[in-house]
């Protein structure tokens, strides 16, 4: 007899730490899908993820669990719920899925796989569990695996041991560079392995540093994705397994895939920036706008992110400012229907270089000194109008301390942080030829082009272009990407001038302390500062 | 017939990931020690400790592993060696002590137990030993223990079932309140049940949070402690093994060991302070001296640190601040005999309301506007000078978010940031009756009267008092100890008025966000913000 059940993915955007907004949200959902057989969350649903050492507090874990109660009593009778919590189990604390069925918890799964590279810290957290997990339910058997358990291919021996009519997998799974293709490319591996549908539900929305993507996915039998949900957006999708192996769509109102690297990469700030904001009770963001590139694509990711409305531009000029800045920054901020008040800093910075006579201050303090006042007076706003300050270093930057500590590293979250500035100018390229597939802004080509094409400056003394103190931003930007990203040391990095290598690498080293203090932002790659990066104060290279 | 062994115990300050550095100390030492049979480094000696993701980066492991060549050479030809270091095998990263014997490496002894939580991350970085190691010299069989072996009791049942003649620990162990206590009564359990001698051997020294006490002793075989080294200090012990089991001291130069909490508090921070700006290749530091309790102290411990010539205060009132602070400010200076400087910040201060007309400026961005403006003066005299600017807020201001970010936040290093205020209050009433053991400056009542006993106030605006906006210290203390080190909720915390512990709690969460860009400083507990504190930007408590 053919017999079939139905499965609800619920991609959702949760907020780390709020039990009670978790759950309610979750409950929402339970009450509408009362139709289906099987109603999917992902990993740590109710908690949100990651809660880091709030996961060690076993009243929080206590608290994250009841709420299954409360969950519970909005679950149709004829449908069960599979949703993500901590679970304190005498003195251990696992990552668990719960199993509701009947307003009862009928089963739980622990994580066995814990990740402990890069932004995960689960070994810190939990305890492992001893082997993955499987149920039944109307006669269809399934496997569960929780985000890791995935990835690690010992585990897939133990499935391929098990009968099972499908794979469930449930993620909290954060976006870097050509992460989905690598999740598809794994989850086609498995599917020829055992020939079963596969399952792969994500969440979205951005915490903190880290950006959920979304794009979950169903394979089935065959190795053909039959599904795939939205990119960096809330999604909802139903689909149908019966007992001859068949899996197909039985609901997905239209989601928006996004396969482009770059347009991923602009999502997925868009998308951060408008969560981190908005998950701290924000709703504005204001922005210093320079006249140069970093800055302008900030303002229009801000715009993408919050709207035009939610977004002001503060121009802050000193004597060493040219006119064409001003001009680009209006235009841009008129192209983002902005407002951008300009507040000229020359007297405050006289003032200080008067009451400061006295001390002589280096080249380099007068220079600091103009971003530290700038800095300054956007945290004043901010304070007085209740707007986030977003600052604006590029990842090049950082890495090279081209930046100023309490001066343009002012700021609560940086949009474009693990973007090397090759990648900014790409960008704001991208989004000057499309919009944004996740905002309400439509309008193109919002950044002048002469911010684009003109060289890039600081102008903090007369005539500055960083290419006085840093070698061009291509040739920067490759060998900063093999010290990072490919962890080289000076020494195995071939193809450049040696001594450049070893200047880079000092300066890379010489201004850790300054990203020590740095704002988070937007993670992208896979040695995001701070996140994937932690490292000594000075980092020796010999 | 009667055999004994000599073995040297070496309490060193290495470098974090000054390999060469490192391992040009440990030769050192080697050279010197030529007539003992056994000399002794403690835990990641070449490396020092902790190197964070350079310990994944295979380069850096064996670059380190390397210099153990470079070490064997200065080896008397008697003399056996054991010294830590990151050893790759395969693709794997090992917490590892070499044994070198006739210029060669002998044996290798593997870390087993890997410790993952408070400050620790040892599972992101190495692979865990099946077992513990032992080892024979000159007919004595020794047992090796890498610091967390020793305190995992499900290895003491492993060590209990080999008959070994002394237990050696090799440690990198940072100090926390209390911490030595903790040591010293697992030793004394494990001699009783091993009923043989134990040595205990820690490094000294900061590095950026942490500061490793040294403290190293030996335990014989009935549980006397027969050696007690030096606390937050280098030292140097020998010590006779017979193969009667008798263990006695052959040499140990005076140390200095510290048993009074608030005199090991003090001390962790004067090195710590210290240690911080030498590692860094600095010298000396510049502080901003208001008058108040936090900033004297600091002082004081600066010139503990690293001497009068090398600290610098700068007074930098506003019309806000009372003659009585800069009275009090600059008695503290000519105590401590520190050069004091004058800015007066009111015209800036001016000017910036001037130049800000126009955004309406809100109480609290004038109340940070002044304490950015000091951070800004202070920041370029650092800039000029070369000196670091030491930061000196205390835990319960941090801890509540009393603190401007990017103005009192500004900082390399902030000696006080572990210490809750009753406690700045306590050090500083014990400096002034005590020198500290490992400085020269010996001047007592360095800290005016005045200042101890007036009541605390940030001079942000008129009559301003702490107690204005936050409960009386030791009430908010309390209450922060129990959310902090306890890792109580508030509705856990019971015999305070709740609406004032929500209120507190409140503050902690809401105030995360200045945390996650604050200088690091001293660790003294055992939940130091950043280090063994790690959470979300925002936190809930429910």
């Amino acid at each position: 007899m053919l017999k079939s059940i139905t499965i609800a993915l619920n991609q959702i955007n949760n907020r780390v730490a709020d039990l009670i907004g978790n759950s309610a949200l979750i409950s929402r959902h339970c009450k509408e899908q009362q139709n289906y057989d099987l109603i999917l969350f992902p990993e740590m649903s109710i908690s949100g993820y990651p809660c880091q050492d709030l996961w060690h507090r076993h009243h929080f874990v206590n608290q994250s669990w009841q709420q299954i109660q409360q969950i519970q009593s909005f679950i149709g009778s004829n449908s069960c719920v599979m949703v993500g919590s901590p679970q304190l189990n005498g003195n251990k604390v696992y990552n668990s899925i719960a199993l509701i069925d009947n307003q009862q918890i009928k089963k739980v799964f622990n994580k066995k796989s814990l990740p402990n590279t890069g932004v995960f810290h689960e070994k810190r957290h939990f305890t492992p569990a001893n082997t993955i997990s499987y149920f039944s339910l109307q006669g269809f058997y399934f496997a569960v695996l929780i985000c890791e358990d995935f990835w690690q291919k010992s585990n897939w021996l133990l499935l391929a041991e098990q009968d099972v009519d499908a794979v469930i997998v449930l993620n909290s799974s954060p976006y870097s560079f050509e992460k989905q293709n690598k999740r598809q490319n794994l989850a086609k591996n498995l599917v020829e392995i055992l020939k079963k549908p596969l399952i792969y539900l994500n969440q979205v929305g951005g915490e903190d540093g880290l950006v959920f993507d979304g794009n979950s996915f169903v394979f089935d039998g065959e190795g053909n994705k039959i599904l795939q949900m939205s990119s960096f957006a809330c999604d909802f999708a139903v689909i149908k397994l019966d007992n001859n192996g068949k899996i197909t769509i039985d609901k997905h109102p239209a989601g928006k895939y996004i396969e482009c690297n770059l347009a991923n990469q602009y999502t997925a700030t868009v998308l951060a920036t408008r969560d981190y904001v908005a998950k701290k009770n924000f709703t504005k963001v204001v922005i210093g706008l320079s006249g140069g590139i970093d800055s302008a694509l900030v303002a229009n990711i801000a715009v993408d992110a919050l709207g035009s409305n939610n977004v002001s531009a503060i121009a802050l000029p000193t004597n060493f400012n040219s006119s064409q800045s001003f001009i680009d920054a209006k235009n841009c901020a008129d192209n983002l229907n902005i407002s951008l008040q300009t507040i000229n800093i020359e007297p405050i910075f006289q003032q200080f270089l008067s009451s400061l006579k006295q001390q002589n201050l280096s080249q380099l303090a007068t220079e600091n000194l103009q971003a530290r006042i700038r800095g300054n007076i956007l945290m004043s706003i901010s304070n007085s109008t209740g707007a986030l300050l977003l600052s604006t270093g590029n990842k090049s930057e950082l890495a090279c301390g081209y930046t100023t500590l309490y001066g343009d590293m002012c700021g609560a979250f940086n949009p474009i942080y693990d973007f090397y500035k090759t990648t900014v100018y790409k960008l704001a390229t991208w989004r000057n030829a499309n919009n944004c597939p996740i905002s309400d802004f439509i309008v193109v080509n919002a950044i002048p082009n002469n911010i684009i094409n003109k060289e890039p400056t600081a102008e903090l003394r007369p005539n500055q272009k960083d290419s006085d103190s840093l070698p061009p931003y291509p040739v920067l930007d490759a060998i900063l990407h093999e010290l990072i990203e490919q962890k080289k040391s000076p020494q195995q990095i071939k193809g450049f001038d040696e001594q450049l290598v070893r200047k880079v690498a000092q300066m890379l080293c010489n201004s850790e302390f300054k990203r020590k203090q740095a704002s988070t932002g937007t993670k992208v790659s896979e040695a995001a500062f701070n996140l994937d990066w932690i490292y000594p104060t000075k980092i020796f290279w010999q």
